[in-house]
């Protein structure tokens, strides 16, 4: 690895330090580093290629904004945690020296997480599409209460949700917004796509896990106007009638580890478990 | 009873056929009869002090409108069911005939059903302030994905729900909106408060009813903008640091019920059983 | 308060020096002491009308006991928690003598919490009744999987209920079994029956409060026998064709309380709600 | 296919005559047929690889006893459902003579299911092993109402979970016993298990789906004692200390299919949704 890009956030100053500081860690063992901000997506567009590895310092919605504006390119993402959670993140402020040599010295792993690619239909065109790699959302507007939302796989009709909002979540998004709503954990590396309704009204209530590979259309149907979020980040209106197509993408999120692989499920632990106390 | 509201729904045209049909029986038995629309708010306010019974004619929706407008002046409520649920209704276009000499012959009994006063606050001053038969709803924007809510009870610290919202409801709200993220069935006759949280994220995940006449404040804590929904039916934007106050009202909505006390019991069960198939 | 029974529990050593230590104090201040086992149920029955408070001390198990053995002489509790959750119990070891004086005083509110009582009928013949301060359960036995249990109220049919089993709660077993497998949390003076099914197959999956007063009769129906559980500390076989009868009983038991009346929720969000940090 | 297997059930009369009956439309077509009990597993043992394919006739625990004692021996399934349910049968009495010349024609494909391979350890010495098809169940006996489960996956610590059980099943599982405890609908060729708790008690209440290939190992903690199911259909007795091993098993269980892949969903859907009211 010879070209490193430090993201900090702009609204993180502590991130600016940290990136500051690795930089010339790395620049003392010559490596090229160049120093940007993760939301200037434009600069980063220009350069991604350029990169052999993005290091986004923030929390988790960081390193999901430079996972979706890196895959297309296969540039691997190291992440530093300075947020709350950072189930994504990899290296925190106060590990990264230890974890630093090892990186140089290719003493790590690349876990590829899959991702969707989710496109909004309207009136039969294509209007924008998408990847996310956590979850695509497609949920009731502020005013309405639900939204029907019947959904079909590879063509074929699955059931109507009656709906505050279906969730469309990959394995790394299971342990996002879909918990939240009582979806299962996936493990990191499945690549089949997963459905947890919110707040189901009378209609289907259990989560699905479907076949790999399939497509998933659900169309809108709303007296008001519904909501498209991808990662929870950005969202887009949509209307009676309109569809949105999920399935999986052709590009893959690639995050160095150190840890072993099952520490995920040490992770997850740690932070859904209740201390035992028995009852 | 010798006035009676009939109220139709401009947006049902059987609801105004049925309003016609009803007025001719009421006046061929000398009573005298008001004809309106359910949402001409203004023209139902200033005669309701003469009406002896209110009659809507429309969904659940009809109903609650109607109850918000009726339960301070102590006016009786009798809905005729043109939707789908009808929960609140007592009668149907099929049944009328038949039930309204029970009506004129006294032959019913009056169920009240506790209301919840809401008042929402900013900077230290009362901004608005609502009366809900169903449920109030605290809850994130169309963009941000979580919403924190401080609660407290009595002024006493519960917990902080960390989720898509909070639904605050009453008896009659508990087959509703409540119902549908997990909430527990209530008897309608009972005057406690139920708490309910919409997709909560790592934070209290169960319902909770709360002792009778207690007053329950929530704070909003959010980066963006928050909701406040009345009876899933208007709503007010809320925004970080505002707080919302709900209490028992000091007024109750009556209906008229010809079926025995236990029917709640026996509409919820068609409606929620799936049909009995054993595993 | 003249006359104490202090009840040890045989399992735990630490109990027995903590009740000869109060007795001590008491008799110190010229009370009659009683000093007996939580389980000899025969001694603490010929003299439990003598007693003006019972305080047992070990887990809630232990109160449960004392508390189906007092409430019909309407004698007072006071728990001292041993166990590891002690939702009943008011003092603790390490805060005892800081209380005491304030019993002798006169100083604390005694909290009635509501009881069930539970018939089991085979043939058309009372077996045995039950007194319950939790829940009456009625589940399957180790081997069905499943139990059928057609659910009356006051003689009407509510619903049928294919299941691992029923729980049939009052308010203080709302925080027991019932809350395991996702029932609300009601008010300690609430007199309304919770009912919860537990792993429901394609059957009601909400948990109902009833109306107050009602009187719930549960049909076994099995190929294998099924077990009626009274506070998770003894239990009756059944088998297909029994019935369960469960109403509200004419006793309650009678707590001593020293902190305020907000104390239950105070407690509950201490031990259910996970550290707050956020997702 | 040359040799048929019919397997009546013995409970079951209609079975018997259906039996008789396709043995009759076989052998005019100059098929070899053995009649027999799906209960009788020693002579179905002592001839079993003889056949080419198996059909029994009953309802889904016909059919689980059955893939139990073919899977080693890799001879395919094909289950005619006299149940209620029948989810793994794939012909119904009414169809079995339009589909079985596409049986005889080669018209179907076959459907692998992964099966569970469980061993119950006790002081260190393996006691017994079985394979299943649904799912393994770890729970508390009658009488205690907890068990305490540490569990590990590939030897790493994974959580104790405290709960009335803990049910480690297939994809098959999935729609069985694991649904009715709110789990996830996996697809039936997934390889990974899932993990449910059954009731838990303030410990992990998510559905976690593991990783393929890995080993889940469950310690039994309990005062009382608890059981071991397999398939809901036999169990075994353990002791606190007693440890159950479960993997993916070597064997798979083979059905023969006639409709198409995305049978499953539709069957599913048929029998989860409620019919759609809206609310």
């Amino acid at each position: 690895m010879k070209c490193f890009a430090l993201l900090h956030h702009p609204k993180i100053p502590q991130s600016k330090l940290l990136a500051d500081e690795i930089a010339e860690w790395l620049r003392e063992r010559e490596r090229m580093v160049w120093l940007g901000s993760a939301l200037d997506e434009q600069a980063i567009a220009e350069r991604v290629t350029d990169f052999d590895l993005v290091v986004p310092m923030g929390g988790d919605g960081t390193t999901l904004r430079t996972a979706r504006m890196t895959a297309q390119h296969g540039v691997p993402i190291l992440g530093i945690n300075l947020g709350r959670l950072g189930f994504l993140a990899e290296l925190t402020p106060a590990n990264w020296r230890e974890k630093f040599p090892s990186l140089l010295a290719g003493q790590y792993w690349i876990e590829e997480r899959m991702m969707l690619h989710a496109e909004f239909w309207r009136d039969g065109e294509l209007q924008q599409s998408f990847e996310a790699l956590n979850d695509v959302v497609i949920s009731r507007g502020e005013l309405a209460r639900i939204v029907r939302l019947p959904t079909y796989i590879d063509g074929g009709y699955l059931t109507t949700y009656v709906a505050d909002g279906l969730i469309v979540a990959t394995a790394t998004g299971s342990t996002a917004y879909a918990l939240a709503v009582g979806g299962p954990i996936l493990p990191p590396e499945l690549k089949n796509i997963l459905l947890v309704p919110i707040a189901p009204h009378l209609s289907l209530d259990r989560a699905i896990v479907l076949s790999q590979g399939v497509k998933v259309e659900v169309e809108v149907s709303t007296g008001h106007r519904a909501i498209l979020t991808v990662d929870g980040q950005f969202h887009v209106e949509l209307q009676n009638g309109d569809r949105v197509l999920v399935q999986a993408s052709q590009y893959v999120s690639r995050f160095v580890r150190f840890q072993e692989r099952m520490y995920l499920y040490q992770t997850l632990m740690e932070r859904l478990t209740r201390h035992d106390r028995g009852v």
